[in-house]
């Protein structure tokens, strides 16, 4: 019988969030953040908002954050400005949500931050979320050999989902269903692994 | 019978640049940049020194970069302020390069930049350089398939080399030797390859 967590879902209002969010409210505390809707909100390009986001939540078991803005657009108008957007959020922002988060993570809990496909098969107009996602990559393997505690954090990796037609001429790959993006981070929340980035898609190598 | 290439090395006064600087002038026109030394100076934290440099260079062949600041020190005091020294400097820094660079290099020329086993092996205390180069090699992968008039983007990616021992006892690894360093920026400059990531260097996988 598995004990109760406590997990805080950043990106809880957007596709992904709101189906991991129903999917683990079943059996454990899911506190739902947003950028305004949710339990609670934050802005995570503010490192002031999350610290008083966790003041609010307190200490948790589990963190996922499903939230990650980069710019998407043509290479050609793509200067320092644009590149800064995807830097900010889901680099920086999802970074700060563990900096700032160690200090309210119960031992054994762990962090699970998304990237995505990007990382390895980028697709035009989204170079900016393939230097966030690999910045994160990045960051998540070297996490793993500081945080102290047992405290464990994954990296969740989909292509693109399949509750997001829109992106689906854009990227041209196998959806990955729902379901396969759930168990992508349970495998994370509930399982013993650490450093890793977990791929629940098919990779073209 | 090669033809002679224009080749600005940004970092040609450190370690690396140094050594590759001597190895690639016997047969090629170099241009030395560095922050203080060399032939012209650049701040790659700047957008208008880096505009600056190239309306003094010219339009160019290859581009080399060997410079990429981070943040080193431990865990326990990093927070979103020390972080962003690798997110100025190797990651913004060297994206900039390319960013702006497009625009002066020539038809079929490439740029080359540097990242570093840290990807994918972490070091206690390096944390900032594993998340700047993650970013930079997703960043490499997704610009090769933007970048017009046959131009090409690589990055190397050594562990410590042999001629920096200095930082031996952080990395506990199999040096890179100058010489197979050397080998890894002319695959990437004078092969036909793009959007990879060169490693002169023997996994631990």
């Amino acid at each position: 019988m598995k004990a109760k967590k406590k997990i805080i879902i950043v990106g809880a209002t957007g596709t992904m969030g709101k189906y991991l969010a129903a999917a683990f409210e079943k059996e454990h505390d899911v506190i739902r953040v947003g950028t305004t809707g949710g339990d609670f909100q934050v802005d995570i390009t503010s490192t002031g908002s999350i610290e008083r986001l966790f003041q609010k939540t307190g200490s948790f078991d589990a963190l996922i954050c499903t939230a990650g803005p980069t710019y998407v657009g043509p290479w050609k108008n793509m200067t320092d400005k644009e590149f800064r957007k995807g830097l900010e959020g889901k680099l920086m922002g999802q970074i700060n949500l563990v900096l700032i988060g160690q200090h309210y993570v119960n031992p054994k809990g762990s962090f699970t931050l998304i990237t995505g496909a990007l990382t390895y098969e980028p697709v035009i107009n989204f170079a900016n979320a393939s230097a966030a996602n690999g910045a994160v990559e990045g960051f998540v393997r070297a996490a793993a050999i500081e945080l102290e505690n047992d405290v464990r954090i994954n990296a969740v990796s989909p292509t693109v989902i399949e509750n997001s037609p829109q992106y689906f001429p854009f990227f041209q790959d196998i959806p990955v269903t729902m379901k396969q993006l759930e168990y992508g981070f349970r495998k994370s929340v509930f399982g013993a692994n650490t450093g890793q980035v977990i791929k629940p898609y098919w990779e073209s190598r």
